[in-house]
């Protein structure tokens, strides 16, 4: 143990490309929005993450289980905080966007600072682009949240959650000018993103524009996603480049998801309970990454801190240690060696769990569903940017018109 | 919102029973070792509650988050704190069962004073009763417990998690010593105890041994736990008795339970993710609880705070108010009506997620499972104390009997 | 072989009562509206069994196959051949009630002949019983079958499919008449007949109306049959009587059926294909029925030819021979050893059908159904015989109200 | 009716080529191997047609429903009835291939008058082929079945259930020789043969071979086939080619199987009943293949009679009339108005059955399965042909390996 946490100080002074220059396996953190509108700070549909300065106990909670799973990433809970985003859709906020995007940096780096984790600050797909906005408008929009990171001086950037690669492609290039190293990942699957284009193809636009870690996060499950960076990383071979290969999936399963992903399926975002993974799913997802050649492997939506100290535990033999909240796990679930029914005890064995294909308790249930396929893409009027709450009337054509989807 | 928070105030100075005479609804919280074990602060197996002194700031968070979804009671995290289950199975500790019960009455109490909430002190069943250790003993352990709720003057007591009617009456019996009200929640379902005794007559004990509260806490799903608390008050009616009744549930569907509950299914506890109820299976819970009778309605082993803010908000038209948490989330999902995405949009609505058989996204999986079934109770050499680590002789021994089974 | 058939002689002269009193299995036929419907002859909706007297090549034909599977009765094909039920809801026949009777008679006798089988006249519930006519007027119905089966001097008699005791009852009291052996089947659960009368009561008022031999046939799957039958020996035993017990259930899965039966299910009649039972249930059925001492075991709804040799199969060590189907077949389907595909010889074996667990290949479907549960019974409106055919008016007024069950 | 009568009378002395080329709907009949297994009259695993010798009687009642149910051909009962095939693997005959392929083509032709059917003599895959034997040898096995189809004059010739289009071609190449009109059809689907030829590719080969109608049969289910044929189309179109086109597909639900088809799935071929489609599965089916441009609409393992006449009835608008059996039906499940019980007749609609998600009633299995993939094809010594049944040691090895894959 000791060997242990002389080898997590060392690694402590590196950044994330030497770390991933020389091989080392960096762990992500889990996603915050689901999380945390699961514990109450946040609200499914605008997703954004005014908690930061609201309630900041609640975030820095968060990161430090995420920290103990074993995660050298903490970043910053910025998701969806552009400030177009944040007027989106009738939110009136007491906060500016500078705010939230500076509380956020200060929790990350707090907890960071407690074990050996990077912050990153990240950006993601904006209402503005939806809405055809021009590449100078949406750039400006990344402009300002740099600008915050910049001055909090975090370790280095993620443009991350975009499901076209040209907005991707302008994220880069704005993230770019402040000199810090670069990670770029979309919510693509294997089809590709919402334009057509082929992993393979987004992953080289997106190293070409400057990034140095390409990959996938959200909208698919572990698996799904594994497969696509794997497209992208023959792309960019293909091409002649090089970079280092990320991957923060879904930790639902989709094997019914179309181009869109997990927001196509019917039970998309109230009841995806039944498709969580185990922390078994979780240790195949982190071999597989790893055989794929990944090393930046972590999660998003529906990750809990359990799920990502799986993670950690699965690459324990590659990384040399345990991360700390394996003090309340063991390997394998050999915790359980002191359960009190012998028949518990029994199940502390790995090929026990390996092989449980776990029941979901709902008869009447069916195992797959069928997605919506509405098919609309940047600059359908469907899209377009709206400051006040959708209307009644508004409401009910929606209603009629998914009836027939 | 005023309303509200004045009708918050003025309930804060009632206890228990004065709310439950005045046939108020009273909200439990969800449990703690689940939820502790997922984030990183709880070992599955042994499931004690050393993390109350370990690791404060989470079980504080846990607390709050309850309280925030419209928790009226903050038990302490005291489960299988009594010595003889701490000191079990080798778990060696550096911490006394007094420590950890102190911190925790402190925690429960710091977060109480945030809002409406009582404080309860609990106790569970020991491994002394299974080991057949005498009547005496066994109170003795309880009584350990109760000297540190009396000195922390927590508000009352619930003895909780009984599989056996006998041993719940023992630590009823030595709770009533306090002066303070007493709830007694058995692990049962309809079938009775693991003695054979039905709901009906264990509740009839329970009240006779002077329990105020009866009900039955985790072990089954909700609908199954109305169901078994309907017996109870059946019984306690036939009898001419009166008593406020109680229910905490799993939050996950159990419907191939045998009377053992879901410790027998073999997804027990590491792969019950897709038994997790969504938050309108809550809703339903909330509804058909009220509906029975039970005033006292909480939850139990999987129940995350969203899971408690479904059941404020089924019930906020007889409460008169919203908790907290309610501000991110909006009744049947009306945050959804700020989505980028007209077709999620359109799901903001009841009969949306109400009439939603949601998909399990395993295919390769069945919907219900075979539990396992060795049937030993009390006194069996199977369920004897043991101090030691189950040994690799014994575990090889366990795997090839639940072969078997 | 040569062994066999000459065991298969002897049988020959011996009556059903002889047979069961000397302790001999007597594998009954499969249902003929199921099997005849899905080869193009009966009319689903009505079930009435005009075809015996339009297309006997077809009938003969099924008895045939029933025959080679090992069956030692052949029931006549009189199925709904009352006349109150002939002329019900619009049917207009060209053919008399007793023409049918007598057509199907002759079949039975004619392949029956063929091999080692008894000939079994059949009658069933009528219209005129739900529809509150007297006992006398039911009995005149059942009378006037009865003496198309003298005529034609079948070698026992069955009253099967009687969903009230009551009426059950009145057939065994007319058949009595005629000095043959009278078997009796209610088409009920382990909850008892639509009058609430349970499975013991109602074997035994059957008993001692004069039925030699008591059980079930139809409504429910083989596991919940043989759980039937042996509530009904319970009850006759604790009576202090004596019967044979028979068993004739459905084909198909019905974990999820209420007190009325597969009638609820939503598939029924024309979705229940996910549900049929594999030979290797018919298997474990067979054993099951003989260790819960049922001799008569047979089958009706959803039986094929392949079904009946399954259980001809599981009980040919008990019986001491193998049925002529299964020349083409082999034990545990010994004839894969010549299957082009190794591995698919590979499952020549019996362990591997006994523990597959096969897949639905609907993943869009869920495993149960919520039956419909309109509970009327005999006498209620809805349920009083109607000559002409549902109106457009009234079938519309029935799908608006099985819309709010 | 009359006008029906006289339609059926006038297409009957027309071709299966000037049916097609008058763009009729031509229907084809259902698999006798899986009808006739379930039926007591054709041993599973070799698979071989000698009841067409043996039992005359099953098999001319099973071409007669087919007639019934709508089948415009009757293929004669001569599936694997290729003299190495007959000999294969320990099948010691009686009867020689001539007499069984002649009492086959007897039995076709004497139905076939019976209605408007054409009669096709069939030819299949070859254990030759498989164990590398010569274009010569294979060519002479077709040539002695094509001698007895020529003398018995036969309408039109099928080569069907061919893996690889090489051996197809072959087949096509003989049976041109006797001036019949050819059709071909492969048991691949949407991966193509199993030396990994696309669809288009083997479609476009088989018409230069000299076939005039070209599609599948068998393997996959009725949509997967139809996906199939619709990319051999594009390839014959492509190819600048012209051709009529033909589907015979399973009555299984595949949606789980690899390339091989349902041969790979674990429930093969003795557990597949859950997978069964319903009546109304194949209405979707006959009018995606009508849809697709197929014309020529028939069916293979796993069809019964009421699957051809649910194909016959949703192309009735098309042809005009409906078939002998439907009298016995009812378009969309008519009968049921005739039913007794209310709830029931309120399903006698269309929208009912089209919408409804039959349940599997088997809450312990799953929806999908893990094919076998040893991925062997012609050559392997595993696929050579072997006239001893298999052994005893050779099984076991079978075993082992089995668990592996």
């Amino acid at each position: 143990m000791k060997q242990v946490l002389e080898k997590q100080k060392k690694a402590k002074s590196s950044g994330i490309l030497e770390r991933l220059n020389a091989g080392e396996i960096v762990i992500g953190d889990g996603g915050f929005v689901f999380a945390l509108e699961k514990r109450g700070y946040v609200k499914a549909g605008p997703w954004t993450p005014e908690a930061a300065a609201e309630h900041p106990e609640a975030v820095r909670q968060l990161h430090r289980e995420f920290l103990r799973a074993g995660a050298n990433v903490m970043q910053t809970f910025t998701f969806y905080a552009s400030d177009d985003k944040l007027e989106n859709r009738g939110n009136k906020l007491a906060l500016t966007g500078a705010q939230i995007n500076e509380a956020a940096c200060d929790l990350a780096r707090e907890v960071a600072n407690e074990g050996d984790a990077l912050v990153a600050g990240g950006v993601s797909q904006t209402p503005s682009y939806l809405s055809c906005k021009s590449d100078k408008e949406v750039k400006a929009i990344f402009k300002k949240q740099l600008d915050v990171f910049t001055k909090k001086n975090v370790d280095f950037l993620i443009a991350e959650y975009f499901e076209h690669v040209e907005e991707a492609v302008w994220a880069v290039e704005v993230l770019k000018g402040s000199g810090k190293p670069v990670a770029a990942t979309l919510c693509i699957g294997p089809e590709g993103d919402m334009h057509g284009n082929s992993p393979g193809d987004c992953a080289v636009k997106l190293v070409k524009a400057g990034a140095q870690i390409v990959g996938v996060n959200c909208h698919f499950d572990p698996l799904t996603c594994v497969k696509t960076v794997k497209l992208m990383k023959e792309g960019v071979e293909k091409a002649g480049l090089k970079a280092h290969y990320m991957v923060q999936p879904l930790a639902f399963h989709t094997p019914d998801c179309n181009c869109q992903g997990f927001i196509d399926l019917p039970e998309f975002p109230f009841a995806l309970e039944p498709r969580i993974l185990t922390r078994w799913d979780m240790h195949q997802y982190a071999r597989e990454a790893y055989n794929a050649g990944i090393r930046y492997i972590g999660g998003c939506c529906g990750y809990e801190p359990y799920h990502i100290r799986a993670v950690s535990e699965e690459l324990a033999p590659e990384r040399g240690f345990l991360p700390a909240a394996s003090e309340k796990h063991g390997m394998w679930g050999a915790g359980l060696e002191m359960h009190t029914k012998p028949w518990v005890r029994a199940r502390a064995r790995r090929d026990y769990w390996q092989n449980l294909k776990p029941a979901s308790g709902r008869p009447l249930c069916p195992s797959m569903s069928t997605p919506a396929s509405w098919g609309v893409t940047r600059g359908h009027a469907d899209l377009m940017q709206q400051k006040e709450a959708t209307s009644k009337d508004q409401l009910k054509q929606l209603f009629d018109r998914s009836k027939n989807h």
